[in-house]
């Protein structure tokens, strides 16, 4: 049985992942494959319970290096229990957000230095990694209203000054352009339509190349 | 004004830590000293959400390396807005558990290689660690019956076997015997009066040494 690959998808809040994540997932499904789809914080029980403490709007504050704690300690699980076995079953696996975000939120985004996130990464998962990751690239600006629109209430990151959402966004395009390789960006302003042609043109030669799989 | 000291309590469960701590806390006070007594984990709101998580018993079990990383991030929490703080007021603090339980506990119990361990410790805190840490010791299968007699329902630890709590033991042994000076080994199976006369021996000299803070 060959080893299934491990695709996330990332971008700041409203950008459209789980919109387009539905997409993807036909796609994958057109051409045969088996997907789970998953989303982080999350997952797991534990991840489901991390992601309630990471997400509640609270009057104590919570330390950067304590938000990436609790966030690796999901990961973790979810790694274990969910990505792994599904992978090696020869699934395909589906995320909404994974590492990356990390580099984004708490390092972008809160100001932690990347070297304290990569180590902590090395820790936690060693060099596991997604084999594609897409980048729903939008303003800051753009992304809070949409994200606006949709909920009732702002989670603890929805929250954040429209500073700090762009901060993530700086630090995904940093992440995409100092690694062309695994990385693609898409232009999340465009209309749904054509959004779904950038996603096919990503996808379609990366399912080529692992056709096999 | 000079900074207090950090003293830490540990042992396996049901060695007296509670017990004692509220006799040390008297020393202290009648010497002069203004006292915090916290515990871990817990101490700060998130901190009793993960010790929630930890203690609860649960049908999924959680990994190892994921159990490390919540306790770091209470621990995080914990010293950031208790015991730094009130440490830099010139208080003392007395705490139920510290870093070495991770030791104890991942590291002896669940197996975790020290070196993981102590790769965290230094990316949450630094060279942070107690001044002084009084271990109460006690064989597993007398512990586990006196933890039993006090809790009506058993924790996530104490359902743990006689072996997991023996392995923990030997690591506090193997923390006290490395490393002398900051650690002092108490006999936990003598009399409350016994164990008390050797607190007051281990913590008089130690409040001589520290009588200008
Ligand atoms: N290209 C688009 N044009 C217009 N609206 C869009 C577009 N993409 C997504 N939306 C809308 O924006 C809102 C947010 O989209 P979605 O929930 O997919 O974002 P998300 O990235 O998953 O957000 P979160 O990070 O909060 O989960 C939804 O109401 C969605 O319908
Ligand atoms: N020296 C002793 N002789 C007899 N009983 C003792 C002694 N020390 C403690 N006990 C009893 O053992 C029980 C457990 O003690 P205590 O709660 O202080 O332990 P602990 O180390 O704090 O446990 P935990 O790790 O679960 O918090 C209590 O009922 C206490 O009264
Ligand atoms: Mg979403
Ligand atoms: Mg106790």
């Amino acid at each position: 049985m060959r080893r299934g690959c491990f695709i996330s998808v990332e971008g700041i809040d409203g950008s459209g992942k789980s919109t387009h994540i539905k997409f993807i997932q036909q796609l994958l499904e057109a051409s045969g494959k088996t997907v789970t789809v998953t989303r982080e914080p999350g997952g797991t029980m534990l991840g489901e319970q991390i992601r309630e403490i990471l997400l509640t709007p609270r009057s104590e504050s919570i330390s950067a290096n304590t938000e990436l704690l609790l966030i690796f300690a999901a990961r973790i699980e979810h790694v274990q229990k969910i990505i792994s076995p599904s992978l090696a079953a020869g699934k395909w696996v589906l995320c909404e957000r994974f590492t990356d975000a990390s580099y984004a939120y708490q390092g972008g985004g809160r100001g932690l230095p990347l070297s304290d996130i990569s180590i902590l990464e090395n820790w936690a998962l060693g060099c596991f990694h997604p084999d594609l990751t897409l980048i729903f690239d939008l303003p800051a600006s753009v992304g809070m209203k949409r994200a606006l629109v949709r909920s009732q209430q702002l989670d603890r990151f929805e929250q954040e000054s429209v500073d700090f959402v762009d901060r993530v966004r700086m630090a995904y395009l940093s992440l995409a352009k100092n690694n062309l390789k695994r990385y693609c960006l898409i232009d999340a302003s465009l209309s749904l339509v054509e959004i779904q042609q950038a996603i096919q043109r990503e996808i379609t030669p990366f399912l080529e190349i692992h056709l096999h799989v």
